[in-house]
């Protein structure tokens, strides 16, 4: 089965049954040492299970790694990708796709540290995780071997795993028997769940899939009204309390919860190349999002914002499919950094029964200049007359285009 | 004055004010015969009355044209825009943009029967208007004189035109003495706002500025839901219930009103070289465009609809801009029209206090198959084992990169 | 071995070796019929002796189809493809990528006559072929078998293939003993060779691997001058004699052969993710893709003209990795091709030692109006004074930002 | 005629007299200081002359400004631009453009120095120039007065323009007196001659145009084969020898020169509206693009060299229409730059009768893995088998399509 000596692999652990079980697998599938790692990327989980569950299962003390991630998550992955205004297929945030990178860094990390050759995951065979982790762990560390586990084994069914788990003393949780309803990610930025219940595009997503808003005809009939602050195209405080990063998305998602902000369900194209239909809650980045776009709106010259706009789509397919650790997406946020430096000020909010409303923004660095949009004439730099110019300028390819028709009496 | 001759015009007249002074001003100016153009792109005026008034400014009743150009306006030019997801600067249903070339068709072709050798609007010389009027005409009409009286005459106050209407014997409204808080564009598709109250970009929106939507604070309590149907990438039917272009999107914009949907405030890059300030309200849009993104997305294959998101900001920009007679933006056309041919079946949608919620959709022609997503495997199509090759050759490249770096000691 | 059941397989056979190898194994691995099919693309090799080697490996004559697609090939793959003036990494004219969607189409239609259940290919397991080959199976016919022999064999040495022809009475040419020192693909539009001698990208091709063309140091003294006519973005005549679509390539080529034009040193990156060296000759598609360029420079408006330089190169990638038959390629040649409407006229050449001249262009559509570019001013479409305004409204932007910076004392 | 008031005037001055003739019309028409600014930008004529010219038409020595530019263009314009392969509608080099906005800065650095209010410049109504010194003044000096002598003045014939001269004592050479039969734009990157004798676009291009450039038939009957360094994507040796930017830039001339390269006949489409017909000369600029082409083949990543390559063609827009001073050009240069990293190592070139081959490349950083194309399998990073999933993968939606359009029987 193991077609590949493996001597030890870093898996990524949550904890859970099906990762504990993968653990197990490893061991007695590959006889290797394995050492696991655990992250808090916001998930809403206690980690310290982990550890004992882990231990449980023979890993030494040595080989467990517990990290908190979430300010380096927020700030080095979160916060870059929103200065894009990256939405895949126009309207998802991306929550899942950004925290892969991450995870794949800090395994390939351990792995230098602990000098082991492989990695392995638990993502299936049908997802784009798969994807995103293992371009990771490729990027950073060519030679690694790759264990996918849901790719390689033969625990086709629920009640294979069971059984497995059974076999191998692994302490099962009574929910955890039957088959989840719909299987969710979650970090920080946001929780998704897809599959089961999910599955039927044209059944509306049942209630108690949703774990990180409320709903917006339950959400509070006053609206809130928040100021978010912004340096250099990243948010900084929150109605003028300045924050850390993972702080200030974790009082968003409080606003955004309160609210019922940022449900959304969507029919996406995966990068595998099947469609599959997922429901993703962003509360806090759908706020974000807008206010980063508010705050670009004056800060922003035409220019580099309808740069950004036409790159954007190939920005956030490249996040989506998995190659954050690529030249031609560090290429894309040198050029998106390049523009932020003067995307600095506040923006007000008006959050209520699920949607977000921009109502004000000013900035030190304002390039709305309220002397050119009157009515009056701007004495220097706008001139009425110009306007003609321009049009006719703009015009004559099309007066030419339009001559040769008539010459030809089309 | 006049530095051009001109022995016929058609004028873009309205009925109000301000298109009265300018026929007057063109009487006076250039001696002309001034042939008036009213249309009904539903902006929610009465047309008999800007028949009277221009009979009462002296126009020949053989020289006024009045027509009713919803369904046109809303077949050929609201509804292929919306095939495209176009939003300006990443907001913007361009409600404005869409009529103008419209508008300048039909002075056009008014001007050929009529044997007139020039056009002539009301839009100001600091907007985007003036640009969209003149590129469409010159791009119909090659060799015709554009007269655009806001860039000409010297009538630079209130108080100045006021004067010119009480010398012409212009009626004038009460109202319409003082200068207005803001200025105002409807049609079918959206009412824009701009201008002194709104030009603080930090202040919100006062409330008495809205004029299509309900404030969502004080919309139903209670959603409405609502199925839209679409053959190859439009609109046909509402809750099964066929209609015509124009007769839906009025629907639509019913429903947007109770409901408070389709409110944008944006400060945005106008073509002319400065940022402005505006308040759209596009309600039947906001539905349409979300509903047309939900149908695609189980309809429409991912390299098609990701080619469309890469092209959406320069096609957008192009309406915007003005340049839909452009062979560039028909060449666009050309593309989007291309992929719809089974954008064809229904979207669900919610509608609730200022939000669309898209809950369901099914086609007969939908690329989402149940089977491939599911855990179980798709016996034929997808195989677990193929996502190892496609990683493996997809990484090839970023590990000759790592390797590299690797070599150099990096 | 066969890990897939199948009753008949249509095969690309070219009547050589390797193909003589891949029919036997295919009837000795599966134990399935073989359909051979042989196409003349140009590559410039006798048909028929294919006939009499497939008959010899005994396959029935109903099972052997032989067809002349040249004017196929070059009408509905290589003028298309021209007309969007395609390279890839900005120098290769996708001679090879072209070819293999109209085979692998042919393939498909047999299989569907036939009633067989699956296709083969010669190609190898590193290239980009096998992509291009089953993409385009797939695409066509998607419950296909698809066998790739290279892939699958266990004929990993010279040795190994020529024993195995030994084995199976399969005739062995005596050159065709040691491995070839490169290998070709060749069809009316190019050439191509690669592998071996070719391996060092330090070292120059030696003399011996063009086929093609002549050395440009011993192409003749005096430069041959020629015309190309277009009609609607196609070649129709050379020096004003019609053509059909394969002769007026086939006289191109002899005359780009006689003056040496068309090679081409290449190191490119392959779709299956690795870096190879080619090099390419493609003499008349060399002088018709400047030809092109010409005829469109006085036909085609500044608009089309860019916006088809923006998409080329995402075109050429779908072309280069096999995409020929998905919708963005479909949704691109629409674009393209509404274009094409009024590039007609002449182009004159003036072909020389290796290099391709253009010297002059004439067309009735020509959108090159001497009178707007001499110094005396254009008495209507162009104002000297038009200018002033056009640049200052583009200027406006820039000289906000100018300002913020003089503001903020940077 | 001034309609501005003007103190000080900075002006980019030749020594010729055109802009002799602009330099007395500004001090007649403005009444103000004149300072003028001579350049050398490797066009090829004594800097000297002009000095003495300027004296004697009255200017005091502290307002002469003479400057050798040469390394600065070079490496602060050229050099960048190369990085990018940048080609305007697919075959400019774009000599022209690059210098300008090296120009206006230095006149607007001796504007600031010297206290002017004003600069001007001698580009004519028609042209790109004129575009590219304003966008240039006015980024870099929003407040500054632009002056276009040949927008403004009624100097509208050859005849004019002497008799100003004679009233104005300025010396006229006896082969300025007749109009000259085409204009000629020099610097160290290329020559560009455009008007009269060139303006049909049928007409090949008379041999005494040329002056930077053997003509192909008659250069040498031997090659010449040299080697060029880059680093960091910009040159810095030849054959082995270090150089300056001037330097290396000066040598590939002379080498293209002897050879009869970079001779460039094209129609193109101007920013403000027409096609004009030009001839280029770019010796040293064409072979530079090749080459850098080269090396980037072996160095660059596939993701990275085509992300280049898409936005290409907006990059060479921009410099065409004038926006160097942008912060979108400025984006896509950090995007650029990002990728030169590696872009490092010697390409070796054959230059023949008007070609440049490429003929061999070699870098300390190939990405180029001999191991990874030859047929035998590498080891560790290719597995022919992987292309069986990566290609079912790739189908996996192309398959999808088809089953649909089966099922609907299309």
């Amino acid at each position: 089965m193991a077609d590949k000596r493996v001597n030890k692999v870093v898996l990524a652990y949550s904890g859970g049954l099906d990762t504990s079980i993968i653990l197990k697998w490893l061991q007695t599938t590959y006889g290797c040492e394995v050492v696991t790692f655990t992250a808090d990327l916001g998930q809403g989980e206690e980690l310290e299970p982990a550890r004992k569950k882990a231990e449980l299962l023979g890993i030494k003390p040595e080989n467990i790694f517990i990290e908190d991630l979430r300010d380096e998550f927020v700030r080095d992955y979160v916060f870059p990708m929103f200065r894009a205004n990256a939405q895949y297929e126009g309207l998802y945030l991306l929550g899942t796709s950004i925290a892969r990178p991450l995870i794949a860094k800090k395994q390939i990390e351990i792995a230098e540290r602990v000098g082991a050759d492989a990695v392995a995951h638990g993502a299936t065979g049908k997802g784009n995780d798969q994807v995103r982790f293992e371009l990771g762990y490729y990027a950073l560390k060519p030679d690694v071997t790759v264990i996918a586990p849901w790719r390689e084994w033969d625990l086709r069914s629920r009640e294979a795993l069971i059984a497995f788990a059974e076999q191998n003393q692994i302490p099962i949780a009574k929910d955890k028997r039957g088959e989840a309803p719909f299987s969710v990610d979650a970090n920080l930025l946001h929780a998704s769940s897809e599959g089961k219940v999910l599955e039927d595009p044209a059944a509306e997503v049942p209630d108690y899939v949703y774990s990180r808003t409320n709903d917006p005809e339950s959400a509070p009939d006053q609206p809130t009204v928040i100021s978010i602050t912004f340096e250099k195209g990243d948010p900084v405080a929150i109605d003028g309390q300045k924050m850390g990063p993972a702080d200030l998305l974790a009082k968003l998602n409080e606003l955004g919860r309160l609210n019922g902000i940022g449900r959304l369900d969507l029919v996406e194209n995966r990068f595998v190349g099947m469609k599959s239909r997922g429901m993703y809650e962003t509360p806090g980045g759908t706020i974000l999002h807008l206010a980063h776009r508010g705050i670009e709106s004056i800060t922003l010259d035409r220019g580099a914002a309808h740069l950004k706009d036409e790159l954007m789509p190939k920005y956030a397919e490249l996040i989506y499919n998995g190659f954050w650790f690529s030249p031609e997406r560090e290429m894309l946020q040198a050029m998106i950094d390049k523009s932020q430096e003067f995307v600095t000020g506040e923006v007000k909010l008006k959050l209520y029964k699920g949607g977000v409303h921009l109502i004000g923004r000013t900035s030190p660095y304002s390039l709305y200049d309220q002397d050119l949009v009157t009515f009056e004439e701007g004495a220097v730099a706008y001139d009425h007359r110009d306007a003609a110019g321009f049009i006719k300028l703009n015009a004559l390819r099309l007066r030419t285009l339009a001559q040769r028709k008539k010459k030809l009496g089309l």
